[in-house]
C-alpha cells in the first residue's frame, strides 16, 4: 500500500507541498486546537510533520508522540520538527492498526489528513480510543474533494479532480470523506462529537491564498496524478490538460476558488459513563 | 418572465416557505450588516419581506426603501414588516431596470437572493450603483446551488438539483451565482469588493439547522419544481422522486448536508476618484 507512486508521494518536492499547504492553512485548521500543559498528546500519521509543527507550536507545554508508518516521513518530520526548534515532540514508528501504547496512555488524540487513506477509518478510530484515556478527546481533520468549486466552472477540471478521488478510492482511500466526520465519530462510540468546516475561499483579493492554496496546494496535488491518471485510462490527456489549465485559470485575476476541511472532536466516553452504560 | 410557475413563485405556501428560510439564515447572513443612524437604503427586490424584517431589525435608525416588481409580493412584505412592528420601512413597485430614483438617491443599496434571477446582473448592478451615493456601499448576498453536498452522497439527489439549475438558467438566471460575485461586482466597477462565503453545515447535532434548512428550505425548495423537471423531460419521475428520497435521507441521524452563500460587499468610487480617474 505505501508505494511510491501512492496518491500523496514521499518525494522531496512533495515534501515542499505538503510544507507550504501546512503553512497556508495553519491558521484556519489548528488555531482552536490547544490541549492544557502537561496534556499527552497523541499524533497519528504524522508524515513529513507539516501538521507536527502546527501542533507542537501551538501547545509548547503539551507532550506529544508523533507515529508514522514510514521512517523516511518520519525522518523528514524529525528535522522539520529540529527546524522550528521545538523540543516538545518524540517520534516512533508505528501502525495505528498495531499500536505499540498500553490502554488509556494518552489524554488526547490528533489525526490530520489520514483517515482519507485508510480502507477501515473507523477501525483506525477504535484503535485511537483505546490507547485514550476516558474523558480524552480525538481531534480529527480531513479534506473533501467533492467539496472543490469553482469560477470560471468547468466540467474538464471537475473530471480531473474526480480521477484523484477515483484513484485514491482504488487505493481504499476516501477524498470525500470530510463531509462524513459526523456519523464517522459518532459510529465508533465517541461522545459530544462537534464537527466545524473550514472553508478555503480565494480569489484576487487575497493573493497569497491564490498562491499559497488554488496554485500551490490544491492544483498542484491534483496535477500530481497525471501519469496515473492517464495510464489507468481514466481520462484522455488531453481532457487532463485541459482540467489542469482550467485549474490554474481559477486563480487568475477574475477567478475563484472554493474548498472546505472539515474538523472533528469528539470524547472517549468518561469511565463513570462506562459503569452506569454497562448497568442493569 | 414573472408567472406563476416561476422558479421561486408567489403562492403562500411559497411565501412561508421563504419566511422559515430567512429566520433559520438570518444570524448567518445578516448579522453583519449594519448601517449608521440616519442612512437611506434601497433594498432591491425584497419580495415577500423575508429579508426586509431582518435587514429592518438590525437597523431601526435607517430609512429603508424596498422595492419589488411584483405588487403581490410587496403586499406580503408589507404585511409582514407591519406584523414585526418595524416603521422604518418604505415600499415602492419598482423594476431594478427602470429605477424611479434620482441618482446617489441612496447611501446604501442592499440585494439579496435577486441577481440569480437575472439574465444581466451586470446590467442590474450598474443601475443600482447609479442611484447610490459616490463612497456608497453595495450588499450582494447569493446563494450557489453547486456549493451543495451531502452524506450520504447520491448521483439521483446531484440530478435533481441540477434539475434546478438548469430550469433557473432557461428562465435567463444563475442559481451559481454566488462563486462568481466577486468577479461581478469588480466587473460592474465597484470598489474594495470582499466577499464572505457563508456556509450551512448541518448534521444531527443541530436538529433546528437539519430541520430548518435541510429539509424546510433546501430540499423543499428543490422539490418544488417537480411538475415542470418532469414535463420538460429534464429527468425521469422515478429518478426524480429518489433523488428527493435521498435529500430528506441526508436530514436523518447520520446524514450531514453542505450548503455556502455568499455575501459581498463593495463601494460606488467616491466622487473625488471619478475626477482623478477622468484626469488627464
Amino acid at each position: 500500500m505505501y508505494t511510491d507512486d501512492y496518491v500523496h508521494g514521499y518525494s522531496s518536492r512533495e515534501n515542499r507541498r505538503l510544507i507550504d499547504q501546512a503553512t497556508t492553512l495553519t491558521e484556519l485548521l489548528h488555531h482552536d486546537t490547544i490541549f492544557p500543559a502537561g496534556a499527552t498528546v497523541l499524533e497519528a500519521g504524522c508524515g513529513v510533520g507539516a501538521q507536527t509543527v502546527a501542533l507542537a507550536g501551538n501547545n509548547p507545554q503539551a507532550r506529544i508522540t508523533s507515529i508514522d508508518i514510514s521512517t523516511a516521513s518520519l525522518e523528514a518530520a524529525q528535522a522539520h520538527v529540529a527546524a522550528a526548534g521545538q523540543g516538545n515532540v518524540t517520534f516512533r514508528q508505528a501502525d495505528i492498526f498495531d499500536l505499540p501504547f498500553a490502554p488509556a496512555s494518552f489524554d488526547h488524540v490528533f489525526v490530520c489528513f489520514v483517515l482519507e487513506h485508510l480502507a477501515d477509518p473507523l477501525a483506525a478510530l477504535t484503535r485511537l480510543m483505546r490507547v485514550t484515556r476516558p474523558g480524552g478527546s480525538i481531534t480529527v481533520i480531513e479534506g473533501d474533494h467533492g467539496s472543490a468549486y469553482f469560477h470560471p466552472d468547468s466540467a474538464d477540471a471537475r473530471a480531473a479532480i474526480r480521477c484523484l478521488v477515483d484513484l485514491q478510492a482504488e487505493m481504499g482511500g476516501d477524498s470525500l470523506i470530510g463531509r462524513r466526520l459526523y456519523p464517522l465519530l459518532v459510529g465508533a462510540g465517541l461522545q459530544s462529537v462537534s464537527v466545524s468546516p473550514r472553508m478555503v475561499y480565494a480569489d484576487a483579493s487575497k493573493p497569497q491564498l491564490v498562491e499559497g492554496f488554488t496554485r500551490n496546494t490544491f492544483t498542484a496535488m491534483v496535477e500530481g496524478v497525471r501519469e496515473q491518471a492517464i495510464e489507468r485510462g481514466l481520462i484522455e490527456a488531453a481532457r487532463w490538460d485541459k482540467g489542469i489549465r482550467d485549474l490554474y485559470r481559477t486563480a487568475e485575476h477574475d477567478g475563484v476558488f472554493c474548498y472546505t476541511f472539515f474538523k472533528a472532536v469528539g470524547f472517549v466516553q468518561p469511565f463513570n459513563a462506562f459503569l452506569s452504560s454497562t448497568a442493569p
